[in-house]
């Protein structure tokens, strides 16, 4: 059986989880969390790096610190996780849906101007498959009207934004803010985990208090004031040092991860490409971004052709799935869209189809796949 | 050195958190998280229990839960954690603070009627130390003016309400909904961890589509519906299976924690009554409340007493700690407040003193502690 997810470990975690508790502290905000922190920050260039129980709360930790207020309006991808629009609709946003583009189930930032209105607060570009955005063209927009830009970068570890010049920055580092998921189903996994990440200087100081349930504890650890009190709104967003011990294992294995995670894409690819399947499409890495590995997918012309599909690889024990359902047209929100077709989103809605992909997917499974897919 | 807390190892943590890994799937609601709930429903009567990151995201989801509406006001006492104020907070709830009794850091029945308006949504009574709220005067309260209890009961695992004919019910079992915390200052823990308890049936189908972003993923899975999507708000507030893998190798060891627990505290108790120190109020266990040896706290005169005692204590390396301070008085919420004093509420941010407890104190540190405090 060839499962379409198995969470990989490498190997240290039950040791630095033994070792977590042996410090007497396993709460959050102890030893490990500061170096899963410390480590984003030097690798990647974030300004400041918070963990958190999820991908999901780091989000509403973003809608909080931008100050969100009923009413607002926020612009996200349809296709996307329903995590990218319940983490603003918590703090009363409106959420505009937009399309994807044709090829590619990012936002398309040509479909964007006409959505924003006096009340627009935020885009939330999804780096989808953790695949760049076109983060200069929604950087600039943003600055056109004064709008905050967080990027969900759930999916998007280890993976880059390049310039003209070829200059890379690291997904994540590129908006005011943006969350990461460390689910276990991401490159890098602590089970259920994620991260804030403020890159505007403006919000270091709140988020740290919203952090810790709207106290002033980080300041008192830091003898910068005599005691800590209640001084803000906030929640409990950081995740026990079980947790952060746990991802430190991983984060040390993180070369070798993508390594292994970028040699089972570029098999699925290359292959496929030979293969030449008229009714099959393969993702598309525009120039201006890297790939990290996250997913390996496939566009089918329409769902009758990718239920097949799916019902072939079911029969040889092979698990693929699908993913995202378009959210503008959920039972949850259809009557609150405005109405507009997001056709885009509900092409990759019935038509994209995810392959089994994990650091332990051998790469003699990779070629049964293949041949199984080939067989169609 | 004796600190305030030493989290306790029953040594199996690691080897179910390995077992865990092993089942391939370490984000939420798998097998140790349905142990964990099952475990806790079928010992203390609770009708339905989701584990959730923290206590603060269990009070979240009973807000939520409570349809808590921007102006709506949600009565707690002022002498607790600033969660429970905050989780209503989040959901633009107006927090109306109560006094706790003179003799009793719990909240005073008595005077919450006069706080109850046509804009009360719900009582939020907090089990200080784990020990009892009257109950039936809280629960007659809310049935006259229809209004809903929610427990907070982050302290009160394993702690019971005694009716009038001796009938105990669990606390957490009573209100219409409950939260505890698993944080590694409880009894039993998980590092940073929570649970949602739901006793009214009304709530049970909507708390598990809020508990997975709400998603009706639950019924899909128990197969009855045929695709599970987006029907509600929510969060991601269930914890990881590693999470749940620790909190299971507590639970098995419930009955010697407890024990242990409950020796040091009647230690601490007797020897403490048997010294009649005339500045020090001891704790008072109401007749319809029982003893969850949660922690045991001193009550002094005044602050200088207080400030006296715990540097008495830190000369001889025994840590003890100070508590909540008064939430209506605090920098977020002293210009929100009506300006009603709450005195008992400041006696106790100012005299009570925690004294070191977890289950690894030897009786022999105890004695110890003791004779410190008694030289004073």
């Amino acid at each position: 059986m060839i499962p379409f997810n198995k969470p990989y470990l490498t190997g240290q975690e039950t040791h630095y989880i033994e070792d977590a508790v042996k410090t007497g502290k396993i709460s959050g905000n102890g030893k490990y969390t500061k170096m899963c922190q410390d480590f984003f920050e030097q690798q990647y260039g974030f300004k400041k790096c918070l963990l958190t129980t999820s991908c999901t709360d780091a989000l509403e930790m973003c809608a909080i610190l931008a100050d969100i207020q009923p009413g607002d309006e926020v612009i996200i991808p349809s296709y996307t996780f329903v995590s990218t629009a319940i983490a603003f609709i918590r703090q009363g946003a409106k959420v505009v849906f937009a399309d994807s583009y044709y090829d590619n189930p990012n936002i398309d930032v040509g479909k964007i101007e006409s959505l924003i209105t006096p009340k627009t607060k935020a885009i939330v570009p999804v780096h989808y498959a953790g695949v760049a955005c076109d983060m200069d063209a929604i950087m600039s927009l943003a600055n056109k009207y004064n709008l905050l830009v967080i990027e969900d970068a759930a999916q998007a570890i280890d993976s880059f934004h390049v310039n003209k010049d070829g200059k890379k920055r690291a997904l994540g580092s590129i908006g005011h803010l943006s969350a990461f998921s460390f689910h276990e189903t991401k490159n890098i996994i602590a089970g259920e985990g994620g991260m804030l990440v403020v890159n505007d200087e403006r919000f270091v100081h709140r988020a740290e208090i919203i952090w810790e349930k709207g106290t002033n504890r980080a300041e008192f650890f830091r003898g910068e004031v005599n005691k800590y009190g209640w001084v803000d709104t906030g929640s409990s967003f950081l995740p026990s040092e079980v947790i952060a011990a746990f991802l430190w294992a991983q984060i040390e294995n993180i070369k070798d991860i993508q390594n292994k995670r970028n040699e089972i894409w570029d098999t699925y690819y290359d292959e496929l490409s030979k293969l030449k399947i008229p009714s099959i499409s393969l993702p598309v890495i525009p120039s201006y971004a890297t790939n990290n590995a996250h997913m390996f997918y496939l566009v089918l012309q329409n769902i009758d052709q990718r239920t097949k599909l799916i019902n072939h690889l079911k029969n040889k024990d092979i698990h693929p799935v699908f993913h995202y359902l378009s959210l503008h047209s959920s039972e949850f929100y259809k009557n609150k869209h405005d109405g507009r077709a997001l056709a885009n989103s509900d092409k990759f809605s019935n038509c994209l189809v995810r392959l089994p992909f994990y650091y332990e997917l051998d790469i003699v499974e990779v070629k049964q796949i293949l041949n199984s897919i080939s067989e169609l």
